[in-house]
């Protein structure tokens, strides 16, 4: 068969070249695919199914706290996004520019969004009047633009497909509000959907959005001790909405300025579960967004009766999982490699001698276990394994964020970590951007990844500097 | 109330002005604003929330058909869209093109997608290999740009949403099967979600789609009598695929070309609501797409237990219907005038008479038919009346369709009903496109819609040109 020459021993061992293992699974178990076009991907079936089973999660979480969903054109005029100054210095260098519309030069070059801050203002700042229209909780499932050098599959691309709330409240109180709700929705969906765990705080001002006032992160901790940020919130203060003309009459008759808030995550959350979950086998998927959360593979499947028990469970199990039949010509040996490479929570065997005893044998792609099963309980043992599976690569994910993160006092043992031991370094820092920008020199890359909300005392002094300590900051080379 | 000064009597009545009723429901039902983009639009949250529903209803048809969704780059470099001939003469004059990416000057100019077939092409051309890999039965949902002089909200803009579906297979038989199946989809999506009755067929060669050896239409009619093509499908033959080097090996080991469909509906469904079912008290939305189905409106909510039932039955209806409840203090006329303006299919009026009367009222939208209900058979009831709007929408589309559709059988007929007779004309055919440059001259603007797959023989010759017919064609003016 065609299919068969792809053959699971090509993959990288993740041990020997971390990154070239990344590239091969996003490749084999058919996730994307290179395009013509500079830095673009293409999102195959398999890979854009995994983003729909994001999408349709967080958008129904996402709905649950009244966020409304809109659609914003994709285009900016230059002197709209010249707007706020912040802001244009951060995403002018690197967006892509349309300048010619059909046979015309256009009088004034519109960039392709690298994010939507300016047009939500736009929007708002002809509906918002009274403080009865707000507040205003949009978001937008879109994909953005902005000009990268080095691109790689998911986690830096120079178009990716993102969703992006904007939001604009009465008062700073209820929008920094906001801004934590989101985050705490994106915590509890790595965490509950994804079954990732994360660091979770607010960025340094170094490192924090073009234009905004303060950003919260959530960093979690791919397998080879690497961070990435996996999604931000961020609150704006007034500041946009005054550069806009934004105003509103208040409760008190005044006209004032509303408070904003922007949050967002995207398609590098694939490249995060693949990095925390993956293994030398390939692809290991949560089951609550896996395409396919059980595949059945018959063993012996030209014997009679084997196809059509198969068959039956198929139909009796497919309202409540999605469950894939393969009972191609394949050989079974063929389709466990296949459906491991691409991370398949549970695989369903079913031979002659299974059907004799009534029973079926579920195996777990996280660990490989083994369990023979009644076809009686069948459903609630799906049920039960697929939790367990969720659980499991939580808890395994979890032991890795642990075991590498590491505890600076000073920088001799800041740097020796930073050398040595992949990970997360906990430190005390006194509030200088001027230690950040030494820190990344000193260690070629490593970058404060966030003050946590719960900070520990770990010594009353910066671990680079050894002036006065302000916070504990996680920091780590990210992607 | 700040939102008390939108009155209803601001819309403009469609026999009046049909085209600014059309633009005062768009912007009055906030279904979207304008924004400082030329000829692109910010599609608002209810605007949006119907584009969700037909998203939903649309992507569950395709997938029962074996489609499976992608995400291809919105980029298409030059040398890309000038493969196919006939293609790039059909796009270039209407494309925005980028030129710069960051600081740096393109080396080659890339165009924002107007339809993405060459892109699919690209790929395709990679991972079809043998007869096993095909079929492939590929869709992406993004955002277009053609970059258009004149726009209208929905019906023609700069930028606009749509799902393009890019087939490729193994027999020209099989693609063509596939062009008609996909037709079918829209039909009877058409009919049975939006309640919109149409004409269906064949485009002309000279309507047909820039590189498609056949274009199929479906054409639904507006309540002024002017058609709108509502989606096209198209069969390419191995054209595409033979430029693009696309080939596999088949059953008998030679190697060949597969064969390719592409298809599509976008955003204009939207004007084509409006525009079919809307009335002079504003939008009327077919109840299965309708953001809101059902709308609650407590009757002197002061009294007591007014709202505590209002929310009873709310609470008790919000698994099984998409419901609001509006206990704002609005009075139950503005509430009634606003939701009318919104179409929304249902409205619940509950009282304290009622409430003693263990009843509620339910109102129609499409012909403000009254009926007292019992609050112990209201699910029922409910279901029962969003049926019977379904139902009757539909009728009343295709009463105006039957009614406003003519029959000419030579030149003269054909003049004046065009100048006289706002609605479709069916007329013979010769099958020479001189024929439709003329009438369209003639009657400034009438142009063939289809070869419907059922024609009418109404006479032995062209119309037009009184040549031998070929064909009986739809003939209309158009969005």
């Amino acid at each position: 068969m065609a299919q068969q020459k792809k053959m699971v021993e090509d993959i990288t061992s993740m041990e020997e070249d971390f990154s070239k293992w990344y590239t091969d699974i996003v490749k084999k178990a058919e996730l994307m695919d290179y395009s013509s076009v500079k830095g673009c991907m293409v999102i195959e079936p398999y890979g854009y199914a995994i983003w729909e089973n994001i999408q349709k999660d967080l958008d129904a979480r996402f709905k649950k706290v009244g966020v409304q969903n809109v659609y914003m054109p994709m285009f900016i005029p230059e002197s709209l996004l010249q707007r706020e100054k912040d802001h244009v210095d951060g995403f002018a260098p690197e967006v892509a520019w349309v300048t010619q519309g059909g046979e015309e030069k256009l009088s004034e070059r519109l960039c392709v969004r690298p994010t939507s801050e300016v047009l939500f203002c736009e929007h708002y700042q002809k509906v918002i009047r009274s403080y009865r229209d707000l507040p205003k909780i949009y978001n937008q499932w879109c994909s953005v633009v902005r000009w990268e050098k080095t691109t790689r599959p998911f986690l830096r691309s120079s178009e990716f497909l993102w969703q992006e709330g904007h939001t604009m409240h009465e008062t700073a109180e209820e929008a920094q509000q906001e801004t934590l709700t989101m985050l705490r929705v994106y915590e509890d969906f790595y965490k509950n959907t994804l079954a990732i765990p994360a660091v979770v705080g607010q960025k340094t001002e170094k490192e924090k959005f073009a234009g905004a006032l303060a950003t919260y992160t959530i960093e979690p901790m791919m397998h080879n001790g690497v961070a990435l940020q996996g999604g931000t919130s961020h609150y704006f203060g007034d500041g946009f909405a005054k550069s806009f003309g934004i105003t509103f009459t208040g409760r008190d008759n005044t006209l004032q300025s509303p408070f904003q808030t922007s949050w967002g995550v995207s398609t590098r959350m694939i490249g995060a579960i693949i990095m925390v979950h993956g293994d030398d086998n390939g692809l290991v998927l949560p089951p609550k967004i896996a395409p396919i959360q059980v595949v059945i593979v018959p063993v012996a499947q030209h014997k009679e009766g084997v196809l059509e028990k198969a068959g039956e469970l198929y139909h009796s199990l497919q309202e409540k999982f999605r469950i894939k039949l393969d009972d191609s010509e394949n050989s079974p040996g063929w389709k466990f490699a296949q459906y491991e490479m691409q991370g398949v929570p549970l695989r369903l065997e079913i031979g002659p001698k299974d059907i004799e005893k009534n029973q079926c044998v579920l195996v777990r792609r996280d660990n490989r276990e083994k369990q023979f099963v009644s076809l009686d309980n069948l459903e609630e043992a799906i049920e039960k394994a697929l939790d367990e599976i969720h659980d499991a690569l939580y808890q395994r994910a979890l032991d890795n964020l642990t075991s590498k993160t590491f505890t600076a006092k000073n920088y001799d043992e800041f740097l020796d970590i930073a050398a040595n031991k992949p990970g997360f370094i906990k430190a005390m820092w006194c509030g200088d951007s001027a230690c950040e920008e030494k820190i990344k020199e000193d260690t070629g890359g490593v970058k404060s990844r966030c003050i946590p909300f719960e900070e520990e005392h770990l010594s009353d002094v910066c671990a680079c500097c050894g002036k006065p300590a302000k916070h504990m900051v996680y920091w780590g080379r990210q992607y």
